[in-house]
């Protein structure tokens, strides 16, 4: 059994997380920490686990959380990420690290969008991305993960076969992509609040979002293909879900069909990238770590969609996959 | 008064344009048909209506119609109307028609894309689209307006002036469109059953959509430039509301104020039509028959957004604005 | 014209109050207030309101308001209210409150329930209570009229009528209530967040609620009749609508068919209230002044349904027709 | 492994059902069954599945199922399952009942209730009702179970040990229940097109729903008690989830502390029944086998809420925790 430990446990991520964790057969649950000193018991915050795991939160100390355990998951906000992860690795603890803090690929893109000063510049550019489908034997060997974003994890996975095999031209990339609220974490704000949300779709951050350089260069780190997607991002009445419908220009009159190849091949022996025929719904995939993929053609222009939970293969499904790989098991183990 | 019949009230857009017409001050409600032979009162299919009108539905019998009305809403689908439009307009009875029967420039295009041999040829391309803002001329000297659809009128009430005045380029232009439910009708369906399309969002359609060679063809009346939109709607999980994200290339580096002053310019007379700066929602416009236009830029690319409420600026409003205008009112009597 | 002005102008019952006065005929909007010193436009806190008045929130001066107004809606939190009406009511202005500080019928109940000083007590128990179906002639007559709370509107409504006519028993009745998300206010709140309250219905402040003596001493005031009702509200995952279910006895064996006849003779003046046969659903009445009441029997128990929507007839719709009543307009003037 | 066939697997119930099952260690699903004759793939009824079960339906043949299968799950309309459950037996194929033909304790209640003649009635009344925290031990020992109705299920874990102790009294007891949309199965109706029944909450089937002599029955037949439950089940805008709210009177002045003591004996060694004292939601249940009470006082009336999801807890998990009771198995094999 693998001792795991959850930093900052106190929101959605982290609920999904716990409820694969508890299903997986080598794993044990010892610690979860929040910055609440009242150290509520679980079942306070996350009454849905009630029953299921018998832990109270506690202030993170690095002595005592590397006491108890061997693999931790760090669901910080980016740059509190970065503070912390180098003491836990110095302690021997293996980490895959839900912020953005380590999946772009130089200091000074993370501190061009994200307008803060990086607190531990060494490891960025070279950490490993943790996409297993796209970067299996770095994630393998590393000992610390940089679980990707929700949107760009629904962009990566149709598009970068597609580009590395030249069937794709590679601009213009439009994703359009829809996500639901549960995306905007778990902090109260009227821009998420129930009346205002409901029964309406907007875009937001359009031309600013910073998963957008995300896309861009982990095209160009598995590629080597230089890319500006056109990134514009949908609130959508939902919990959870995200839909990207993405238009790009064929290379060589190459049609559907030959993207659909190019996607069975590349993703044969991935066992959660679904090749489908007749459209995606991210109904179809709410509750999995699946991202579903197909493809259509209008007027010459192909419309790729990609359907994935955020919550899931877009967060915590995705991070216990990575656990998995590097802790040398079979990707599904405790997930399907 | 005028009096008003609704030919096919059974739908979702009959019971908007009877509340708008109910608080219509020059407008009588005198005869609703629907194929229903037990001629049920209005308040069992319509139960929100209670005690707001009391007719009973009735089938449609010309005679019987053109003796108790002067102006005439046709509600029913593509073919079917046009088998009875020709009939009202010989009875004198002024029309709009909710179907795309009257909508496209040319039979061959209908014919290609509704796959059924059109009933009244000599009236398309020669019938007024019902688009005010764009064709007030001839709507206001017709007796029969093609009301235009949800979506297109969701895509050229913005595209059409940045066109006309050459801000944007002709091609590529990329319209994804969002709409709720009520966009498909009233008619039970397992796409639509509330835990099929509730908590998801899909494409559907994607390049097969009549509504594409209608944004076209009506670019082409207006403008005379020839364009080929991408269009992919979606299913989104709400009531109403329509949300397009169109992604265009500027002319001659065109900025978004540009097209803000465009607009601005070109809807100073037109009180629906609302230039925000502040990006558009579908819930800004519910239940009002206003259509909110937007854009931002995404790395050269303009991303602008519209939104309306499907079955009022989209359908039933449009109409009753048609309604105005043919009659001599101003296009907001009874509808602010 | 009468000039109104609205106090604490921010919430969603103050967009519900403009969108039903500017179509009033009788009605101009002269000044909103808030508390927030930098004014902004109206359009910037409520978007929809774009172009359809042109005001700036300013702070509340008394002086000043009275200068610009003939009529106040005041839309402030409870004891807030009454801090301020008696300064407003020396200017000659008439005011609808919303808030709950004028609808008990004693200041020891209001301090009970709400924890708080009431800081006008002299009006307390004096002030006329805002249900025109019940209270027309003390509404007519009135400078100060207290709105009345949503949950109680739904309840009195059907249940007045029969226990004045001793159609029913007086005990035990059990009202179990469920709202939109809308009636919590527009204050960001973990409760409120849409991925908590989504797809979720829960019942709370079982035993606690505020609205429960205010639906007991208005039962009271109207028939002499002691009742302490049981009330249970739930918070359901839609907008808006309450749907109250209500379970009573039946006094002498009457059956629903009795109470039918009770309420279509006490409400054949009342346009508002819309006695149906087929049941009742918050859908049928949402946007509307209406309220549908229903009722049919279960072993013997008498189950009342009534259906409003709790920003209108159970807020700012009930507070226009109060206005229209106050001012000897007909009940509808501008609402229908 | 046990081989698992599904009667009838195109509905809600069946993908939950399967879900589940896919899990469990101790089972491999050999046969699914529909009265299509086109034999579709899984994938194409229920594109959730793609990818983890291989398998086409097939038409129910009693001799290829039997020599398929070693447990048979029966989703069948009521009537419909009678007529083959004792053909499928006599193969000895154990199995579970979704179906309401098994339940009740007579036929003569049957033919009343479901107004239709019973094919099997010589096992009604012998059949062991599928609630194991009530009824483990026949539950053990049979080959047939009846999987109890949602509603029932939502009422009878709460009410039945407050029953047994007389903690509370048997009349009246009013089951005030709100389900989402699910629970009225995979058919199309216009009851159930989401433009209806989205944003809305109604009452339906008052006094006439076939759950209200269900739950009566099973308290009968348990705790040896008369009752006549009062039920009204409300359809509420959600997927999925029961939260039914109880109103009842204590017997002997038994408060709230009382009744919690009661249910955390009885169910000490039930882990799927959570006593909360902070009051329950349907979310907190949602995709679980967890059936949540909680109970509070409202002016003497003890008001119980309980939620469960009506998918899992309410009819397919219910089935595997029945399953596991009569394989041997724990109750939670798979399930947690």
């Amino acid at each position: 059994m693998i001792r795991v430990g959850i930093v900052g446990a106190t929101g959605y991520t982290a609920v999904e997380l716990i409820k694969i964790l508890l299903r997986h057969p080598e794993v044990e649950i010892t610690c979860i920490t929040s910055r609440d000193e009242t150290c509520p018991h679980i079942s306070a915050v996350h009454p849905r686990l009630r029953d299921q795991l018998n832990l109270n939160f506690q202030p993170l100390d690095i002595d005592r959380f590397a006491a108890q355990v061997d693999f931790g998951f760090c669901c910080l906000p980016h740059a509190a990420s970065a503070e912390i992860v180098g003491q836990l690795l110095d302690k021997g603890i293996k980490i895959v690290d839900f912020s953005a803090d380590y999946r772009l690929n130089d200091v000074g893109s993370f501190e061009q969008w994200y307008k803060v000063t990086h607190p531990d510049p060494d490891r960025v550019g070279k950490t490993a991305y943790g996409i297993p489908e796209l970067f299996r034997e770095s994630i393998a060997g590393a000992s610390l993960v940089a679980n990707p974003g929700c949107f760009p994890s629904s962009a990566l996975l149709p598009l970068v076969p597609l580009l590395q095999a030249r069937l794709i031209q590679s601009s213009p990339i439009i994703v359009d992509a829809k996500t639901g609220v549960s995306g905007a974490g778990r902090k109260p704000n009227l821009k998420f609040h129930y009346p205002e949300c409901n029964e309406s779709i907007a875009a937001y951050g359009i031309g600013t979002h910073r998963h957008m350089p995300e896309i861009d260069q982990i095209i160009k780190r598995f590629a080597d293909i230089d890319t500006s997607v056109i990134f514009t991002p949908h609130l959508t009445p939902m919990d959870r879900g995200i839909l990207s419908t993405i238009y790009v220009q064929p290379a060589d009159q190459h049609r559907p069909g030959d993207l659909m190849d190019c996607w069975n091949d590349f993703y044969k022996s991935s066992p959660f990238v679904r090749v489908t025929d007749g459209g995606v719904a991210t109904k179809n995939v709410s509750g999995t770590n699946f991202c579903d993929v197909s493809v259509s053609q209008c007027r010459g222009t192909l419309v790729i969609t990609s359907a994935l939970d955020n919550l899931i293969k877009g967060a915590s499904g995705a991070a216990v996959q990575n656990f998995n790989v590097m802790s040398g098991f079979d990707d599904t183990l405790g997930m399907l």
